[in-house]
């Protein structure tokens, strides 16, 4: 039913957004005052990831660290939408070296993120379904507008959440709601979320929103900088080292599994079922 | 003193339901309607699990995996008790070749349970001691029955808890909680299970707990299956993995355990009790 | 803030208590109708860590398992101070070999405590940073009393908590929380401490939280011992484990942290701030 809803928002939120555009998907403001970066998603309707979005994230978050910025919040230039995940045109109907390169950058993308030496915060101002819950869980901070969904719904379009997406899933989250919710591809309520601790707070306006990741990466402030990016990473080593060893297997996991009949089968339909949310939608 | 009721409750189902009988100790039953199998333990008086319970669990599990049911509810024919656990008087006073063949016996029911690919849901209509609270937490999903007693409590009678369901316990409990009842021997009251998320839902007829359990099942229908299980899998592959490599090691650490005199000691001891509780109770 | 308020409170408990002693720095006091062993840190004014205090500590611990005691709580004989974690006079402006000293010492009371075979509470009768909160966790069980501070501050120190202390932090607290208070070098109040489980109960007197660590180790007497025993070190083998494989670089890593210049320059400034505190305050 969630699902759903997501849906018809995403076929909603096309027509009126797709302003095609050939320059970078990223973008990023280093706030003077406060030495924190804003790393913003941009692209139309719904930042769905393609291989361009996730490379320029990846570059962007290289950028932000070599500038000695003090944080990094990454956020969506979306109204609605914090990042739909993978696109899954791109996914559709096509063969195994493209399947490859985009799961490839995802990888990195996600790599990038969840190894930070920067204190990192997500200004979730929209849904964050698979793909966007995975860039936000790999931030140390949440904050998200109410009346939103964010999950990792993967099972529902028959794909599996890497093992390394899960690690990160639970580090934020107790076993028995992780695994719970993956085997569900549930979608939790933004209030859901806080609940569980999924999301650490709300707040009611992207401006507000973006305060709040700032105070986070502002309790910091006193804190050395070096002992602090040591402390992070020795809690993230672990999953980090488990990652690089199980990279290669994984993607051809994944080529394996996305490029079946039976996932190809479940990923057209779900494309069929877009499309027709948003001709109906487009009617009105 | 939880402990003891619980004693005085086996004693008092005993002489009321001790009907021998030469057929299966389990049972299977799949509704047509919802594809859900359910699997009812029945060894009067109180499920205490001896080989036969155990081998037939372990078949009626294999038999529901191969049967395409859309998911497995595990509950028990006693109004009172889900299962009291290991059998002690198959425990005491035997050879080391017995003591073998009850914990393989323990360990291959265990391991279908927590490894099978299905939806499994634990309908806990009575009391859920040690062995109990094995089958329990080896299932994804736990309604209760209020004002029963659950946990893993054999440290009370000398025995511990094997590293296989230490880890179970430590997928639904935090590590604090899980060291501190472990090493207690803690009986939780439905209430208090549910309060740490040992169950899940309380329901007050036995009905009730199927009709949340079915539920539970049924929040997968539109989940694509095989993702599902490769997704569940996953999060317990692990466990698993560790499991296959100790199992061995554990069987004998069991039997050296079990056999040595202390043990035999604290069991007879607690046979004991059990006799006078029950010649007790059967007076009035 | 908190931090600058512990400072102060360092500060001002200094001139009042500083007695010179040859003695020993811990006591050991068994309760003959409980059995149960209360170990004191005794050294004036805030039990700051120094080669002896660590030696001590870990001698009394050893006599304690030997004389088969019922369990061990660990408290302070100041009214206002656990202890302050590692005496920084020790580690400013020293050589090498003396740094190693200090820490093989810390490495050594904290396993000894950590993989105690005895039931173990921690009466936290005061402020438990650092090297405080460290013992404190190594305990099973935590009572405080209100309007103090605990917490592992090591990042504001330039200094990072090891890995085994990490592990033993995460025993506690869930993994999104443990990394967040780590990496900010947070100190909770007692009372954000009870909120998030960091301690279990909070007691208005020293008498009363003494009492309530005795409850707790009285939860024990049903329960068969070595059973008890084995079933901790099952929850606590795997970091005992890594811990004894990490040990030899963990101490060269520390060796190499504290005597770098930045640390170092870090750490003078730290008892600089103490100094003139403590003139400003003895003025009054």
């Amino acid at each position: 039913m969630l699902h759903l809803n997501l849906l018809r928002l995403v076929a909603r939120g096309g027509p009126k957004r797709m302003m095609a555009t050939t320059t970078k998907l990223t973008s990023v403001e280093v706030n003077d005052k406060t030495g924190i970066a804003t790393l913003t998603l941009n692209r139309p309707p719904v930042n769905s990831q393609n291989v361009q979005l996730l490379e320029d994230l990846q570059t962007s978050i290289a950028e932000i660290e070599s500038n000695k910025s003090r944080g990094l919040i990454l956020t969506s230039a979306s109204s609605n939408v914090f990042s739909a995940g993978l696109d899954i045109t791109e996914l559709y109907n096509t063969d195994e070296d493209r399947l490859r390169t985009i799961w490839r950058a995802l990888q990195n993308a996600w790599i990038a993120l969840y190894g930070s030496s920067l204190p990192t915060a997500a200004a979730i101002n929209g849904h964050a379904p698979a793909g966007g819950c995975l860039l936000a869980t790999a931030c140390e901070y949440r904050v998200m507008l109410p009346n939103r969904l964010i999950g990792l719904n993967e099972t529902q379009l028959g794909i599996i959440a890497p093992k390394w997406l899960m690690s990160g899933f639970l580090n934020v989250l107790p076993q028995r709601v992780a695994e719970r919710a993956l085997t569900q591809g549930r979608l939790f309520t933004t209030e859901e979320a806080l609940a569980e601790g999924l999301v650490d707070e709300i707040a009611n306006t992207k401006e507000e929103v973006l305060e709040k990741c700032s105070a986070f990466i502002g309790s910091f402030a006193k804190v050395n900088s070096l002992a602090r990016s040591l402390t992070k990473l020795q809690f993230r080593s672990e999953n980090i080292k488990e990652f690089e060893k199980i990279r290669n297997k994984d993607l051809e996991d994944f080529v394996a599994l996305a490029s079946s009949p039976e996932t190809q089968k479940v990923m057209g339909n779900y494309l069929e079922t877009l499309k027709k949310k948003s001709k109906k939608l487009t009617k009105f």
